[in-house]
């Protein structure tokens, strides 16, 4: 397909640029006659918004939904959900530095090169201000999957060296919400938030890992053999801005395993000893929870000089600039969660196809 | 789609459980008047085959691939390429235990849950047997790639706690070839096999990880903002059986890195001076060579008994047994390169889309 | 997948309800750097425009298009085109009396079966406002199209019992333009919109159908073998609203032909003597035009009362009410070639891969 | 996607070439624990098969189709289908003059310029021998609609001008399979016999339609917008070889028809009293007998010399020859009702997605 749509049966189709009129989205294939919560997409969007904390961008953008088709009395009927958000905080002034010249690490360049044209403006189509979209699929897929008893919970567990390595517990989630970094422990998060702050005064930005726990998940869902749960599940957190790594359960640890230490020993019932597997089996949920982390690379926009190339590949400087985030994970763990959900109720649908 | 399908333009579907009477599949938009080698396709199965060394499974598999459909002449005619493997090993009663116990960290449990019937002898259409289908898609597309300057290169870069950190070169692939364990360093392969060995006699397995390089794939290929070159990279790894990671470039190395350091500067003509992208930015290749890693957890079939459940989800216990390998990443290198060729081909016949 | 798409590389995604806030889509895999003309676009939509003459309804829609995204300065760049269309004449109160009561040959009672909600206003999402979405994708494909001398004409040539038979030229175009009916001809013109005008003042309606030729076709275009050229040209159209039929080439007649009557014999150069087969052979097109025809029934809603059944499925009366088209084909012929500029347009991209 | 390819859910792709090892496909997306008969297949590739009354071609094909996957002790597993039938009565040398000259109205023109390479030999990729692989699948979905109360009945009724306009009621099934035309009337069906008797002993062929009823569909199948279900069931009879128009309900006679006298009254439970809709309202099946008819093409192979091209686009003869039919319908009875069958059973699938 043409690469801006995600999903088979439940599918999200995205448009917008940064600094165009607006971003926004179709959601297809939400099931029919659910009490959607404006309020509950709404509050999501505000876990991604800039200005909510001290230690993310202080950019000023409302990030306001409007719903255009598809609910009916305050129900989904089956069809089509659109909905945009408009861009207000353009200042295209900002950006005519990055007409000419490629930021380094940027999608610049590679646009550039594969359509031989770009709206520069604050990265255009590639700006993260496209996950606005997948926030908003994702809150409305989160609201059939808590009907389901399905519960999505992801949180910071890493900012540059400083590792949080506790066990996760749903009533965590109360603790994660309340500091600006988003890790389930509050000591911890005092230590990150000031290496943040340390990281920005230098003008310079951190990188940071997210885990994603996912409870309630019945067995069965994941589609052999290329469609697998977690094959899914790491495309759709790849295709994330700033991801550079997934994992599964055990993930990278599994390596210097030994089979007879890896496996996970099966209980009467069906439960499992332990959970290397991250709660799927031959790319299928076995009803464990679901537990994978992800990678953040650091922000590329930093406020330093940097060398870099112009138009015709010449050398030239850009000056550090911007108003962005210092690191990106606070503000993205609602991204995560949004895209497991997603996910999720795709799996969740086409499951339904299998029995006669 | 229905999950055994892969590929947008290049696509390939297959069929097929490991004690059925063949596995094969389709592979459609084979490029047309491609001088097919049939030996080059044979030659990347024989990577792929048990038996092949001494620290591999002993199982007796040719793996001899019959063509069916797609080639005229010894020429590609753009119409799909049918082709089937015999299942020729097949010795069902070896799986009689395996009718009524799930075998732990296995697809046993979950294939039953899904669909209340499942294919016992040898894991059925959840063995890695399936792989042999992927090795012939990407022999084609390779051929293709090869023709475009694309050369795809992977290798075994760690077993359990061994990692080797050189510094990888195209001429290293012969020594790669030459050591049973495809480590691209004689003095580290001595040193893997002799830690294979050493786990098989204790009836054990172990992890490893296999990095990819990818030379000459020019700038443009990878579609945002969901297919993501990397996202797809990521997917198509991740639905190989046992990989529980996968990471571009920096991967979970960033995390702990600032962006000062992390950024990619350009140089003049648009190369970079370092790649901690991987090749790739904003989801598309930027020339520089695609370079990522897959983690693989230990074999979960080992030598030991295990305790485990029934199809009463009872318990019982397991008697270790079986022919398989002590360690998967040697055989799973060609796998590895064959998924990227899929993927690769795929996203270039994609592009010739994008310019009018 | 999910319903509300079509295409592949070139791909439309429309979402809204004829009562709801607005209308509008998303167009993917539209080729970068492509000066697209505004006002051609809303020419289009004019064309299906209510209003614009005394025989088509008159209601008072502006269906003025508003571009979100995937526009830079005048040109396309790559990205998807995100647009919408404000619905302005809502009087939500004409249509209480459908809220519990099923109009007959409406997908009314089809909706509340399938979704057990339905947005009853207007029709909601079967209402056929949504092909102002596929008017608008169709005028930026044509855009494409027309740079590679690809023209697209389709007209009414027949309403009710009246059928013009004369011969399709390019420059009639012009004639059909100039009435009201769009049939390439000014006496059939007249007699056809006074059967109209006759009908409507009876308070019902008639069918007719559209013929459609396209010239410039290069051979080649059409996927074997279910995505044949002219499979996916009748999907088109009979997705269209109130289409019951679809012909290529000789369609019906061709069952009392023979052979070799039918065959269309090739002449030097490629070209053939007839074009029984519609520029399609073996579903791919051969360079002759592309010539089908597609048959729409009589609009359902009429100025007469109806026996019906309501929510309860109990009988009742539907009363004769509505400001609808007597005729739908005079304002139909722009959706038909939109819809076949869709389909063109993403065959031209997906044959620019067999190639190597 | 790649062309070879169809449904979403419920998914066939093909393989094959007339004259090559052999044709085939796989069937994913198979309902798991279905107890399939493989004595039911065989017996619709048996109404398929040449040679199996005098009025069809006499060319020897056993057509016995071997299946390789995804069936365990009798019953579907869920996994994927692959099958193959052998290519058996291979006479190459037949077909040497078809190397250098396109016969008229085939597909070896249109292949030659999409592909610049093809399989000469008896149409290769673009022969009928294709629908095999159809009428395999079909008989698949068959067998899963059956267990839902869906018959499918398609029948010849009519060869070139002479047409039966009885009612079709489902005893009539019987009459149909005793005649070779498969026309539900004996009386007919001697007049349709003769008259193909008489064309092929001209050399001629002659063209025909099938209609296709199908009862006990449920209301709520088929997606809107562009997935109406009468839209795919359009695409799906289009992509048979030969078929040159498509109807559904009330067809082409619904343009001279009036609204008045064209709607469907509703009845008392949501009957219809007349189904000139064909049993689909906006795209989504009302629990009405689905009703749609197609038109084939005479066969293009005939006995006579015809002037046509060679290689080099210039003018030459093409000596009449082969053992082809006179009129294709009788044996494609079965390819309308299978593919009728796929589209279906992927529809009852995707239909299970929609409630909550």
């Amino acid at each position: 397909m043409a690469g801006s749509g995600y999903g088979t049966l439940f599918r999200l189709t995205t448009f917008g640029e940064s600094h165009g009129p607006a971003i926004g989205g179709i959601v297809e294939g939400v099931p029919a006659g659910l009490e959607l919560s404006p309020e509950e997409i709404q509050q999501q969007l505000d876990r991604r918004r800039p200005g909510q904390s001290a230690i993310v961008t202080q950019r000023k953008e409302s990030d306001e939904v409007e719903f255009l088709s598809g609910i009916f009395e305050g129900k989904t009927t089956g069809s089509p959900i659109g909905f945009l958000v408009r861009n207000n905080d353009q200042k295209p002034a900002d950006y005519d530095e990055m007409k000419d010249t490629f930021r380094p690490s940027h999608a610049d360049y590679t646009y550039e090169q594969k359509y031989g044209i770009r709206d520069h403006r604050g990265g255009g189509r590639s700006s993260a201000r496209e996950t606005i979209s997948r926030v908003v699929a994702g809150a409305i897929a989160r609201q059939v999957l808590n009907g389901l008893g399905i519960r999505i919970e992801a949180f910071v567990d890493q900012v540059g060296p400083l590792r949080w390595k506790g066990e996760w517990k749903p009533e965590l989630a109360e603790v994660r919400e309340k500091n600006p970094v988003r890790v389930p422990d509050a000591a911890m998060a005092e230590e990150m938030e000031a290496l943040i702050r340390e990281v920005r005064k230098d003008g310079d930005t951190i990188g940071g890992c997210i885990r994603c726990v996912i409870t309630g998940v019945p067995s069965g869902l994941g589609e052999p053999v290329f469609d697998k749960l977690h094959a899914e599940l790491g495309k759709a957190m790849l295709s994330v801005n700033a991801v550079k790594g997934f994992t599964i359960g055990s993930g990278f640890d599994s390596v210097e395993m030994r089979g007879s230490e890896h496996n996970d020993l099966f209980l009467e019932g069906g439960k499992t000893a332990t959970n290397h597997s991250g709660g799927i089996q031959g790319g299928i949920s076995n009803g464990m929870p679901l537990d994978f982390r992800v990678a953040f690379k650091p922000v590329a926009t930093i406020m330093k000089d940097q060398q870099t190339i112009d138009n015709k590949l010449e050398e030239t400087t850009l000056a550090g600039r911007g108003r962005h985030d210092a690191c990106v994970v606070p503000r993205a763990v609602v991204i995560v969660e949004s895209m497991a959900a997603i996910v999720l109720l795709d799996f969740h649908l086409r499951n339904k196809a299998v029995k006669w």
